[in-house]
């Protein structure tokens, strides 16, 4: 493919996707295939001469669109939004052909020096204070995830740890033995990562038992720290989160705060999903406590329209996470030394060593939404969210399980697990649309996320009357 | 921006980057900006309304343009070529407007299920051995890069060392015990990935001295054994490249894959760069060895014309990777157990918990290039580099550092290192091409990487005029 045939061939693709987008809702959300269906589609290997863009064009809709989930469908209701917006796309487009690797500044300054600016822009959006801004010893990077950030968050908690423990003893010859003592904590509602990070980062990692708002609470937090140092264990990194994956839930950091302070804690802060929100003043107030944190992360590929991958991430001290990282070669020595000093090296801030040019999407959604546009989406869906709301409590075979705060709902029949397992298979299979569960301690039930930026109050009611008729099924199935 | 509008701005864009590729070598290949310069362009903080298309159009050229490494510039020899096509670039349009999650087969499964059967045309394309195709207990998966791919596998290989020793020594309650026994293993010429994950993953790494060919070879590996066997250590994890970063040298898999496989140690075999060349049958012979391997990656992101990102890496066994990352939650779920049987669930293979559906950038290339023009494009830039290489050896002031192989060069000025890292430093200034430095021991070199896939023979003479011609000067001043 020539640059004339990618002319046409490149515009033909935008149609199409402007197509698919534009008439998603004709599709089913969920699709019908078995696993296994794919591989029967096509040939087991690659062809030998290439192939012409017709053919394979048409097997956009033949092998690929039958087997995919259309996260974008108005009917789309489940785990969290991803977001997804024409002036990000505009953007990769741009990003693919500059096609440049950002590992250093020198690797294409431009890379670097518009994702700093970028995230001081989004740090002000949100009001973060001004330790997380460039130009002192903090500064934001763009993750992969915001798993990745937490990892790496606990990654240079353990670095700083280890550090601060050694310099106080400095007969400990040995980091090991300090590694060994470490402990984390979080909240028992805290996204798997979390988990993960701390099996992968050989942290041990303490889930407390959050409150009955699914929060984690100060004093539980204190206990937990007291009991652990008495035993010789070294607490260093706290997660907190600010809108949980199973029910937007959020752990109280103004009480959790202060305590990581004082007990020279690293306390990172996740806000995956509701992080977005808080562009809204009114929904500002849910960060408050973050002046406390070393660290801070958001994902404006779930609620800001920015297209996957981009999740926000601050730090209060860039140097813990460049000490538990810095690895270097002759051939990332261009460009002499003053640069590290104004610039910062972004491949010490993350696990990859490459990383693309994402910033150029943050610049393109923020100029051309402006941040009037951003924050009325936020109220729009959360609004969407209230009205969904008003309809569960309506009919009086429902309860909702936690405080709606953001664009998520949880709710269930009143009763035991069983029915509301059955009912949300029966959705599901029924396809006429798409929730996942969730679960606080042994309770079961069925999560409605806002998600597509096209959901309107007609999609509400419509998923209700879905839910509704179904849940009717579910009961007198139930009764015989 | 409505779909109205994405379909005219999108192909606006297209044109654009269209324009951008076909006269990129009329642009200065490496910016003249100073670090900072981004900054003072743009305003401090994102606008309130909505910013006009044009408005941010402009700034492309105004912004962004002038601090651009531009990577598919032919005079652009730095690092390693990062792969850019059109194909891919029309794959990647339509990647984002699906916008789908592939942490789960039912998030949406043909994003699972394409990435499974790209990767065995991969693999059969590799000639890899059939312990790395699906239906069994290996598969490939998708990273984003080689270096998170070399962390994966040590995390795996570190679980399945724990694992074993236990299995063996059951009176060992407690796994941190042994994994402060671990030892890890590479050569001194392995890309700083290996060393941070070690790092990272809190395994200890040796490097370990390669061969005058700059090659790992067995009984070094075998000394460095027994040794630290003596010493009650666990040799867990090697490491061995095909193709390193600072002068493409290979590491004798031959010899390494039957003593990591006697010993019980996990070998990871990185052909990040290389890799891509084992398409074609008589570069194939350089991965002979393979088949003693637990592990394998290399980057189509590199060298087989798919945009970043896009590593493609293979597992023996998968069930070790799994093990290490396996934490599961409720909203995931969705779909029953007979999934998990004959789907893999990717995120359990990856640092990440979300993923974007970049198996289709591979299918575009695979099917519209064509297994015959991608063998071609290799075969095209290594002869471009032996052609370079050619000249170097006519000019009696310099000298080829290392055995050519693939698209790399590593050549210097005779004599001690200061002149060449005053040539490197000129050319670099001058801009007319741009190079970067590698080491080996304490020889200093400059690479020359055949990177751009419009590079042709004028190319190579056009560089090596301008290095003989800065090479004449930097000697001159010198005798002065």
């Amino acid at each position: 493919m020539d640059g004339a045939e990618f002319r046409r061939r490149g515009k033909e693709m935008i149609d199409y996707v402007a197509d698919y987008l534009e008439n998603i809702q004709e599709r089913r959300v969920f699709p019908t295939v078995e696993p296994g269906y794919l591989h029967q589609l096509i040939p087991d290997h690659a062809p030998e001469e290439g192939e012409k863009w017709d053919d394979l064009f048409k097997d956009i809709e033949r092998v690929i669109m039958p087997g995919v989930t259309h996260w974008n469908h108005p009917q789309f209701h489940a785990y969290f939004p991803s977001a997804n917006s024409y002036p990000a796309m505009c953007a990769d487009i741009l990003c693919d052909a500059i096609g440049c690797l950002g590992f250093t500044w020198a690797s294409s300054p431009a890379c670097t020096e518009l994702e700093v600016v970028m995230m001081d822009w989004l740090a002000k959006l949100l009001n973060l204070p001004e330790q997380f801004l460039s130009g002192g010893k903090g500064g934001g990077v763009i993750q992969g995830t915001a798993s990745e950030a937490t990892f790496v968050a606990l990654l240079a908690a353990r670095q700083k740890a280890i550090q601060d423990y050694r310099h106080n003893h400095p007969e400990i010859k040995n980091g090991e033995e300090v590694a060994d003592k470490l402990v984390a904590y979080c909240s028992d509602n805290s996204h798997v990562s979390v988990e993960r990070a701390g099996l992968l980062g050989r942290v041990k990692i303490v889930q407390l038992p959050a409150d009955d708002k699914q929060s984690l609470r100060g004093d539980t937090l204190q206990e937990a720290i007291n009991k652990d140092k008495s035993m010789g264990l070294i607490p260093c990194f706290v997660c907190a989160t600010l809108g949980t994956t199973s029910s937007c839930a959020f752990d109280n950091i103004k009480e959790l705060g202060p305590i990581c302070e004082k007990e020279g804690i690293w306390m990172h802060v996740d806000a995956a999903y509701a992080g977005s929100a808080f562009i809204c003043p009114e929904y500002r107030y849910l960060l408050d406590g973050v002046e406390h944190a070393m660290s801070f992360d958001f994902n404006p590929h779930k609620w800001l329209m920015v297209n996957f991958d981009c999740s926000a991430m601050w730090l209060k001290d860039s140097s813990y996470v460049v000490d538990a990282f810095n690895v270097d070669a002759a051939f990332l020595k261009t460009g002499g030394n003053d640069i590290k000093k104004t610039m910062p090296d972004f491949r010490h801030w993350q696990i990859p060593f490459g990383r693309r040019f994402r910033s150029l999407k943050l610049w393109f959604v923020l100029r051309l939404y402006g941040v009037r546009a951003l924050q009325d989406i936020i109220r729009k869906q959360i609004a969407l969210a209230h009205e969904f709301e008003g309809l569960v409590v309506k009919d009086g075979r429902f309860e909702i399980v936690a405080e709606v705060i953001m664009g998520l709902v949880c709710f269930r029949m009143k009763g035991p697990n069983e029915p509301n397992e059955k009912l949300l298979e029966l959705i599901n299979k029924n396809g006429r649309i798409h929730l996942v569960p969730g679960k606080i301690k042994s309770t079961y039930f069925i999560r409605f996320a806002v998600c597509a930026k096209s959901t309107e109050s007609k999609d509400i009611a419509y998923a209700w009357s879905v839910i509704a008729e179904l849940a009717t099924r579910i009961i007198s199935e139930n009764k015989r």
